[in-house]
């Protein structure tokens, strides 16, 4: 009796353990914290990315999504996955910048490429080895991207710019590579956080800014202040998003989780391209109902401006190796790139 | 004493169940057939979605993935999933055209969509809700797009192609809709299964014919035996692929499982074409190198060939009116996205 008693206790407690595990006792819940305001279609992607992983993996990988200013800035998710405040970081390479001056290249490109060539230099070409390494100092368990949006608005400005005159002594509100091929056009540049463009434009502070891609500038209400809209999106042909988990966090995942990871991101990344589009195409059509007049900038004045994005590109690739290598890399996939397409795309 | 036995036989019992359903008793296995040819980077992209959901659900849905030929022929798998002979088919809606004559609409059609507006018509405007209506009768559990394919190329042929008047009396490989439209222009329009293309070719029994994109038409080598390769691809700009599965098969799945496979889905759709242009790219300079003439069919040829596939279209929507509506849904997001693009698009 004694015996079948011990055998019973266990066996209990063997199947116990064995079930629990299996059925949620070893739950991870993790904290995910972005770089985007709450009520963009940025934070709808991250928050669909974290819900998607916590259905899938049946709540045994839940992830938690904050928006910026939750949990702390936009700016400083990045270093709180890194330090493990929070297990993941979505954001976007281009803000590592001061630790990382190649970052940008990742992230966007004044007169850089378009949204296709740059998925597939990015996801089957040489950006894939270069991402790592760029990230390897940083130590993340796991980098990836998660998210392309499409080209831009160039500028909501109070004043038509057609001309490179037109930049001289514009107060313009903008920031990266982009502030300084304009400081080299000219421009006055400033750097203001997006809830003080509004205003700054109404008070004529600002000449012109730019801030995103057409419909997150019309929830942003732009279109009330600013007489005018400048396209292309020459600054911003297309811009990455991207996650970033902490390696210890990384490291308890079970490799089916870790699948589960990958596979959501790169699922993210063509869902926020195409939501973005669905959401734009309208946005630009609503802009001319307000009276907004939309300039398409004089494709002489966008060649003038690609040449000093490139000789501002040479310079930096002379001074850092990685810079170059990462940009010669870009340089030459775009080369061939375009030979492709220019062969296969139809006009008619 | 009794009851204690009897206790622990019950206990025993139950977690012994508890534990099987949770630690892999219940593991599913599906067979998948496609319609692609064992070797081809689109039985790539159907073996790696396989792959990924049974790593993602950790066994629990092992997917057994099969190339066209091995279960079935490569028409035949559609029907092969309904019927429930196997779980899922990987394929193209283009491939349904027999039953469900708007099916193509969802594939490819002559002078269609580039990629990125026809992925966004499908995954966020109206074809979603179209495409579920499409294969409403033939009643599959689950039914998405999984891949996508960049533009083609429009034909290998041992003369040149430059003048309308040269399509008259062409003996010309190729099949649906295209093969309409060129019979419309004069061609004498064959279809020959993929394997007999090349001696045809070489024979002369045919002067020209398309096939699939730059490297999938390398591997079919036809630039051994072709003088010409005619660009662009006009006839079918970009493909979707799809996957269908059963209804009882579907219905077993727990909701973490679906969702796995949903998402799976999603992500080897940017999959397919990122990983089709990092080899289309060098396969164009491959042909070059090979002495192949590539040549880019006149614009005004372009231009007539499209006005005779928009009267085919018409002819089309006029005695059908699913496709009527699929069709005006899908042009009147076209004007909308020309539009955007065009202001969105550099040039420089």
């Amino acid at each position: 009796m004694k015996l079948r008693t011990s055998i019973f206790v266990v066996t209990t407690f063997f199947l116990l353990t064995m079930a629990g595990s299996a059925l949620g006792a070893d739950k991870i819940v993790w904290k995910m914290a972005s770089s985007w305001p709450k009520g963009t279609v940025l934070q709808e992607i991250a928050d669909d990315f974290a819900a998607r992983i916590t259905t899938m993996s049946n709540g045994r990988l839940t992830i938690k999504s904050y928006p910026a200013g939750v949990l702390m800035g936009a700016l400083e998710v990045t270093d709180a996955a890194r330090m493990g405040t929070i297990d993941a970081a979505h954001s976007s390479p281009t803000y590592s910048v001061g630790q990382l001056p190649a970052a940008p290249l990742f992230g966007y490109i004044p007169f850089g490429m378009e949204t296709i060539p740059y998925l597939t230099w990015m996801y089957e070409g040489e950006g894939k080895a270069l991402f790592s390494k760029l990230y390897e100092k940083f130590d993340f368990g796991y980098v990836a991207p998660c998210g392309i949006i499409p080209s831009e608005d160039l500028a909501w400005s109070n004043k038509p710019i057609t001309t490179m005159e037109d930049f001289k002594g514009l107060k313009f509100r903008t920031s990266g590579y982009w502030g300084e091929i304009l400081s080299a056009a000219g421009a006055s540049v400033m750097m203001l956080p997006a809830g003080e463009v509004y205003e700054a434009l109404q008070r004529n502070v600002l000449d012109a800014g730019e801030f995103s891609i057409p419909s997150i500038d019309k929830d942003l209400a732009f279109y009330e202040i600013a007489d005018y809209l400048l396209v292309p999106g020459i600054h911003q042909t297309s811009t990455f998003l991207d996650i970033k988990i902490n390696k210890r966090s990384w490291n308890k995942l079970s490799e089916d989780l870790k699948e589960i990871v990958r596979v959501a991101s790169e699922a993210s990344t063509m869902r926020l391209l195409t939501r973005c589009i669905s959401r734009d195409v309208p946005a630009l059509e609503f802009f001319r109902e307000k009276g907004v007049k939309i300039q398409y900038l004089d494709p002489k004045i966008q060649k003038e401006l690609s040449i000093k994005a490139e000789a501002l590109m040479a310079q930096k690739a002379a001074t850092d190796p990685f810079f170059k290598e990462v940009w010669e890399s870009q340089k030459k996939f775009r080369t061939e790139y375009d030979s492709y397409k220019k062969l296969m795309t139809p006009s008619y």
